[in-house]
């Protein structure tokens, strides 16, 4: 997808790594309608590209996302039938199914506001880096919403704990980027002049890695996430002896008998 | 239920608040079948009271609660058959499952010992503050029982991790209030002195937000517990659209239009 | 099983408490095909053993399990088919569900490195222990795999969260003891010293409990693994009014009575 040209955000590669970025920055980049969809299009596209091994998320302008736009988006809602409702609802959900489904690793770089569908898009990527004073919150209450949108009582639940989760939904209070990376929402703190490096430079050592396991591994994360014990662990059995296949773990164990690093290529 | 009058705890309304206390502080306020009964039937009964949107559990003389007791509940337990040991059981599970069900925010606060069945009602909260001298045991073990009691196996796992669930419920060792709030069992550690007061501020500001859309968090965190993830985002699409269609979503919006504080009536 | 005398590991009882031990010490304990299928063996035994009442995996030599051997396990692997892969990756899985389900609560000892499948007998077992300066890491990806292993996208986010377990399963790095107890895998930390008697200590004093309803609490915390909330309210109503009717029961309640320390008898 190196040719890749979104209307409604940025887009460009670095080596085999997708880098995205809202792009308003002036009103800390909110989503719209238009930019929601293409999202869940190329994200829905990521699935067969066989260019890209990972996609991180930066910020734009010292802010990550505020959220579904208040005019652009909350506004027109307000005047909106059930069958136009839950086709938008399902719009957003499918962004996030999207981001689950695309089998590449999602890093998320958070610096400035990540609130309401900016918090979701954070929630959705598989690692998460933030600035000491990123602030986080699922502020659907404060709309009027409730806490259930995009899979966040699903989702949050099972990064921060049952708990947490409850009051942030409940009281669409903001989380502390000291409090994310103390409960696990966020995997690192990065001052901000460094996180976008440090957010490519890890999206780099993943990418150097065996990227058809890598997206098993993320298939596998889902698959198993309402599996019972012993139906995950079968699960894993064919998965892994899918993975025995390939000739990346070939390629690693040939480099380890010779003393060198592996050169993975994702076969 | 601002005139509900309980026989075997205390009730009172603060504003549309409830607020819940055992009442047998001599005793650390010990369960009864009894007052197991009562607090089943409490609950049931607040998922249709219209003039409660979140209820507060407090500690009362310095305790939160002994659990079952032993003169009143245990005595008789070891004498009785299986259909009555599973009368018993399941009433105390149908407490647990009424307080899940009962479409309102419910807040422990703890303070001395929330022991056996007193910690399983914090648990059952959504929300959890304590005393930094709060103590807090799954002591079943050391009744000679196992760890399962009330939902502890597959609620206390998903608020402290797996891990430390295990060694809880398998020694029945005291959770200091310091490891419970490490671990996110409780959301804040709070002097005695301001423990009940900041509870019932927490309660307050969540019942001035959207209380329909509450109750619908509520019933997601619950019902998505074992959804696969793309069940739960779907379930989520139709959910937020419901809550879409309420008049506090458009509230939200034209208050935030006129630059002033959203007024929400829960519906 | 105090007359059991394995090939592939070290076996010995202490008290009703099974002590085991890898036994290559020169090499920092790596699994063999053999050693699987003995320790698979072994925990499927145990589900019927009537001395054991619990097991404690002590490292040796100063070190866990390096995991799957280079030369014994993996080289053979790339070479070998479909059918015998699945046969094998089925053989490491097996030994994890015999694990979870052999009955009785498993505590780990981790020193110097508990790495691969290594890692994994760490995650499989009830109630963590390790030295400050251990270091665990699931390190499929380092040679061409995915982080499904043997259970391990299942059970490791339900240990330390979704977004922790992620990282480590996609860069396969090292987890800092520290980080291990901060995120919940290891219950505590514990000098290299003292570790093994800490382990047995704390064993002694699970196995001092009612150990026919410690069998339940760890069958429910499988069996629940999955349920809807509910249900799993309904299982442990059933599975608690069955350890009301034990003799255990009866003698807590007694020795409570008495003001005695109660004897249990595990029936």
């Amino acid at each position: 997808m190196a040719n890749f040209e979104p209307e409604h955000f940025l887009w460009r590669m670095e080596g085999r790594v997708a880098v995205l970025q809202l792009n308003r920055p002036q009103r800390k980049n909110p989503l719209t309608f238009e930019s929601y969809a293409e999202l869940r299009d190329t994200f829905r596209n990521l699935a067969y590209a066989d260019d890209v091994d990972a996609v991180v998320l930066l910020p734009n302008g010292g802010n990550f996302c505020s959220g579904g736009d208040v005019h652009d988006i909350i506004a027109p809602l307000t005047g909106m039938g059930m069958k136009e409702l839950l086709a938008f609802t399902r719009m957003t959900g499918d962004l996030v199914k999207a981001m689950l489904n695309c089998g590449r690793p999602i890093i998320a770089a958070v610096e400035g506001v990540a609130v309401g569908a900016g918090a979701i898009l954070a929630m959705a990527a598989d690692i998460r880096l933030a600035t000491p004073e990123a602030r986080t919150a699922f502020l659907f209450t404060r709309v009027g919403l409730a806490g259930c949108d995009m899979g966040a009582c699903a989702i949050l639940p099972r990064i921060i704990g049952q708990g947490r989760a409850a009051e942030l939904l409940y009281t669409g209070r903001t989380m502390s980027a000291e409090e994310g990376e103390r409960w696990g929402f966020y995997n690192r703190l990065v001052p901000g002049e460094t996180l976008a490096a440090e957010a490519l430079e890890l999206a780099g050592r993943i990418v150097s890695g065996p990227t058809f396991a890598h997206g098993i591994t993320k298939t596998q994360l889902n698959q198993e996430w309402a599996m019972g014990l012993d139906q995950a662990i079968e699960a894993e059995a064919q998965a892994q002896a899918i993975c025995m296949q390939t000739r990346d773990f070939e390629r690693a164990y040939r480099a380890f008998v010779a003393k060198e690093k592996p050169v993975f290529e994702g076969n």
